[in-house]
């Protein structure tokens, strides 16, 4: 056989090929499908088989996109009306070469989530791998919290038993290949490990040693945060996306186009550092980092109006644009030609926002009456510790609560390192608070600089 | 962490990069190596340690390529007089960022064969994955022939027991990185498996469903061919290899100056196909498919005279040569510019020489009093049986038994598929005989064409 | 100004792209046409224009595919009635920055035929550069024989007006961009150089040398072969082609499926070395190595019936589908997966054909009465003179003049090097021909060995 | 023929490849010489001649690192001492193939300044190109000033005699193929062409079209800026630099690393743009945006001192390495492992610094008491003007007027665009300059804003 894992860097979304003679499958295939296609086609193979573990949320699925030009034919679980493929039910079961992929239904995270079982018959028997998708990850379980919180507790017991009856028996030996790695939003304490085993789960996976109780209690109590492009996905998924060719090619914009764009109401993405953003970028922008796209760019772009992209040299586009491709971001419309230099070259307005570090923090503190914003998530605030007397927001979750936040003060925001802390003041200038400052190195370096933690 | 295994294709060696935080560690570099620096780079990190899991045998080591530039430690068992790097033994243990990697002395396939062990401390204090060199392949197990007959018993032995009594009780969960997979001359039963876990071999290898005296016994009997090249391998590995900027390039050679080094004695490696070589080749030249390079040149190929490659499109150099660089052959000088037509264009002799399908032989074993030779290696000729009245000679044990061929009759031979017996025909046209023709498809297409089979 | 010409090899056709400022202009472009767009997003540009020096007939023009993704504008010369595309006309000129682009009418290869001349402003008011479209070419000077023999005057007459009457008064310092380079089927005496300029051309381009009575006088008697493809790319490139993504995917194909396509009438094109070839083949195909696609595809292969590619390591085929992509093959099917190894591995029939160096023929012509065939072209047979006794047929044309061939007798091929030879006893083999044999080094090799030219 | 122009961007230094037959020849090659070996690869040629135009003072010769793969002779100009490689004369000439190069000796830029002469015999006899090296470049002539100002006169006479006497005379048809493109440092007024012709610099070089007397006179009064580096280049190319392999390699660095390096003076060069450094830095470092390397480290850096870069998402390294490699900065050590934020997220110091747009500037201009220093070239202020009252210092050699500027003053820097500025400002804050501010955009931005302009 032949195997391979594909993951989607940002969004730590693994998707995976197998080939056995003459036949591939895809598991959990994203849009940018040609590395499957060159894979099976390097192996003198055909996909033949799409297989979605789940209705993702957190990206588009590109089983569509990959079965238009290989022709294979898409399989989901049977507890969701999908538009497009064919559902498969438990103990259905497909054979590619000396490959046997099973399903199992493993509902909890979703209804119709499906666990594959791959035995190769070539060896043994014995299963070999499972592609858990979104069930158990390396050192996490699935979030359960998508049907509203009335049915947190059915869906956590759910997945528990979906967990420790049916996949935990298959053997401590079998690999456990999961839709996601540390970084995604679909986890929040995956383990940063390429894959794992059921063994190493059961010796080591913190909420499996919790037993189901106490696991549908602290469940039940948790509120993860759902970014709002969610529901987007949920959508789009159940219905199937638009095909790639079908959509406008995203494009160099001269300063004059941008202007006219952000005249018509268009999004502005600064994908630079927060020191770059902080040293000048276009008034209204959006503060998201290069690698701060997948988690944070569902939480502030909507997906009508057209999005721009302003880069320093223009080397960071193709992973952004690749990012909103994954993220169904079609209304991605082109990036600032030359780059956010062309713009102040042009003469055109450029706002310019505070930075400061922690040792500036500190002074200030002293002796200024600051209004000191933490925007990282509730988790985070809770394990590390906080400034003294920070006040908390986090930072999706800014445009509700801007009237917590005073107009006529100085505001000084921070998050663990500083990137979230930039997107923060760039919500915040949009929404015409002036004084804004964000702290380099944040939580991170205020820690590091042996300042007091409050907890 | 971040980890990845670097295959070697055609060797099917498998070495790996781990890291963590600012450093990384390499198990088993091959000679070329950058592949190892990039990922490096890529993760901001340095490699600081590699590690040799035992004296290779089948490739030339790349820990010293690989030190020179990155300045990273060189660390072996100390059961072996190495000329380089630094000893380690049973319970010294290397921190890296999060990872603790242990070592276990595990000798039987070499004396001072090491595995380790490596913990992700920022998971927990379980194993994860074990580095089992060559102890335990998927589905298979490690040679343990290189001590000569009067000690296959006792390597054997310890291999066991290293196995058994180091290895399996990590735990079940545990995945296993083994220096080789499905293809190696290091094991012949070797699953086509990327990777493995204590737990799956422990319910499907069949080696180890033995029991100790079994395999030992069977150990005992066993003769797997060892290709002479090993014992290069052994030491240039044992003293360090050369580095690769030290030798001289490989570059085009014309017509004239390939006759000149054909007239002083080099070595033509043909890398096309049998058809290819069937049908025009250089006299005198080996013909040793592009896939076959790996396994077969260190059969017929010496470390002095220079080799020179033919290829037809000059398309399969690059793989070829790089084979070339792991196995040692720094006596590559070059290839024949414009590939093979480039010859018969200038008016150069052509040898060519006979190729029949199943069908043809299958008739001319009717009328014709062929001399009918079988080149495969043992095991493949006792399972799955051969072609009634054929001769066995293993292809790359022939210059040893040629006075066992007639050279006054008509020589037929067969492999599996067609190649080996392309290569036996061209190692028999250099030493004389003529009539020689080659089964296309071998035994593959015998039985398929529904033939009888002697068993 | 930034500029880049982008070579098909095989089909020797120039594209360019050039761009000033935001904006870039394509000439000439070819159907894949990543790459333009590639160039334009790197220099943060949009291609805003396609020029169309005139309807191509070697190639399928890729104005309409690369204006699908960046929504440029088609021009073309206005003698024509193009489907789609705007029309231009003598004067109109086209700015880029500080580009300015003109169009001058050069009729004569086809009547829309235009030339592009290239002004930077930034520099010069002066020519800088034209794009000569299939008018002059290093050495060469186009085709007029496009409008059958009653107009070959004619059109001979207006080209070389076009030429000395507008294109060479331009300026000697003027660089010439043409359409095609040597091995293109649109000059037969195009230079090896990668572009000219018009004084260069003026010194040394034997065909301006003549004059323009002599020109035409010899244009009236030359029937420059013209393979059938021609007729189907000016259908095509009139009406515009298909998408490229509106076209099914070219795949592996496993022997069964080869089996039952061939059952059905595909197209088999054995892509590897007339050695290969000769030592086995698939019964029926047609032997067009790998470079000689884009010249002798067109004269054998139909665009209904599917095509199938064998290879040997199939390390060969994106070449080559790529050369169908520009070609208009769109009824490339998919390759043999395993490659000519499966093919005989499955024990299916083999084809095995003769091959002999011009050593063996000049034995053979001796002692044997065969019939000894030159597939050259006629230029070629007329240049470099023949093997005495030899009869001729272009391979091209084979298929017309069959008759002309005993069955009888052995039949001896040769051309040039042995590969056009391959493909003319892959012909005739298809039509019932069998003691075939291609004559290895052909003409090439002959001259070398010293023996006798027929002139 | 084949034929390929190597750019090395941002050196704008054009080496080239040409070939014939199994032969190729490489003219001014640089250090980093891939691609020139992979092109004869290609080709299936060796590289047997590398010749240099002149002893280079701009970039480091690759012609030693070149040699010593491929075994090629190296070749230069007869006037200069050089401690490797043959010398050659006029008229001596060489032939690859088909080709003939042909040695005319062209003195002004250097004593040893050859031109090559390309004849391509296949053609004509007549020459087609000519590799100019520093003597005529597309709108420019070399520089004359290295020999001090003594010799200036003299060195402009033999230059403008070598080209109007050898060079022009060679028909205008002739393609020049220069050392260098638009943004070389060996010409301020070279065009933006990729090639030209000797017809069309008669026609358009400005230069040109003065007449020796004046050209003479001109260049007697002119004294172009020499960067320090180019003495360096000077001493290195005579004797023949290091070879790569023996350097060691570049790798990451960790913050503590960084923070060691920098306490025992190492020189860090921050690579991002003026508005990153601006938001924040280590204090002490060079901003050197990643495009600006060429032109500027070479003023402000030195050969001894390690250097370290910084970026924010290492992304643009590779490009800045390679521009280190080329100008000699062997002792370039590593790079800043995670980037800035990894600085900041450390709590390590940081330096924030002054920026305003050109409307800021108007405004303080009326309000404050600013020292305005404009940092562009002497050339650039004269040709484009000035804003009022701000004083001149050019960036490359503020370090010797920094006493012309005040330190008890608010500072604010301005140069065409804002990068230069950058770049001043850092150096002006090594220097204990406090207030300082860079204007975003400068002379551009306020040109474009429509302000007043100085001349």
């Amino acid at each position: 056989m032949w195997f391979e894992c594909i993951v989607s860097e940002g969004l730590s979304q693994n998707s995976y090929i197998v080939g056995s003679g003459e036949q591939a499958a895809v598991i959990d295939p994203r849009r940018d499908c040609n590395r499957y296609l060159e894979h099976a086609d390097r192996h003198d193979a055909v996909i033949t088989h799409i297989f979605e573990t789940h209705r993702n949320e957190d990206f588009v699925s590109g089983a569509l996109e990959l079965a238009f030009p290989c022709g294979a034919k898409i399989y989901h679980g049977s507890h969701l009306d999908f538009e497009y493929g064919t559902v498969v039910q438990e103990g259905d079961h497909f054979i590619l070469g000396s490959l046997v992929l099973s399903i199992i239904e493993t509902p909890g995270h979703t209804e119709e989530s499906i666990t594959i079982v791959l035995v190769d018959t070539e060896v043994s028997r014995e299963p070999y791998m499972v592609f858990s998708g979104d069930t158990l990850f390396p050192g996490d379980i699935a979030r359960t919290d998508f049907f509203g919180p009335e049915r947190k507790a059915e869906m956590a017991g759910k997945l528990y038993d979906s967990i420790t009856a049916r996949i935990l028996p298959l053997g401590d030996g079998v690999i456990i290949c999961p839709a996601h790695g540390k970084g995604s939003l679909c986890g929040s304490e995956i383990a940063d490990h390429p894959f794992s085993t059921i063994g190493y789960e059961k010796r080591t996976n913190p909420v499996l040693a919790l037993g189901k109780d106490a696991f549908v209690s602290r469940r039940r109590t948790e509120s993860p945060y759902q970014p709002p492009y969610f529901r987007q996905m949920e959508i789009v998924n159940k219905k199937g996306p638009a095909l790639l060719h079908s959509l406008s090619r995203v494009q160099a914009l001269s300063v004059d186009a941008v202007t006219t764009l952000v005249a018509s109401g268009c999004q502005i993405v600064d994908i630079r550092s927060p020191t770059a953003f902080a040293g000048g970028h276009i008034p209204g922008s959006f503060s998201i980092w290069r690698d701060g796209i997948t988690s944070f760019a569902g939480w502030v772009l909507d997906f009508e109006r057209p999005i721009v992209l302003v880069d320093d040299f223009n080397c960071n586009l193709s992973p952004v644009l690749r990012h909103f491709e994954r993220l169904g971001y079609d209304n991605a419309r082109g990036w600032l030609a030359g780059g956010f230099p062309a713009w102040f070259r042009a003469a055109q307005p450029v706002g310019i926002s505070g930075v400061c570090t922690v040792q500036d923090l500190k002074r200030r503190l002293i002796c200024e009456k600051l209004f000191l914003l933490d925007v990282r998530d509730r988790k985070n605030r809770e394990h590390s510790g906080s400034i003294p007397g920070s006040h908390h927001v986090y930072v999706g979750e800014l445009p509700k609560y801007l009237n917590e936040i005073p107009k006529d003060r100085s505001v000084v925001v921070y998050c663990d390192a500083g990137f979230k802390g930039s997107l923060a003041v760039s919500v915040l200038a949009q929404h015409g608070f002036h004084d804004l400052t964000n702290v380099l190195g944040g939580m991170q370096a205020w820690v590091r600089a042996g300042y007091p933690v409050e907890r």
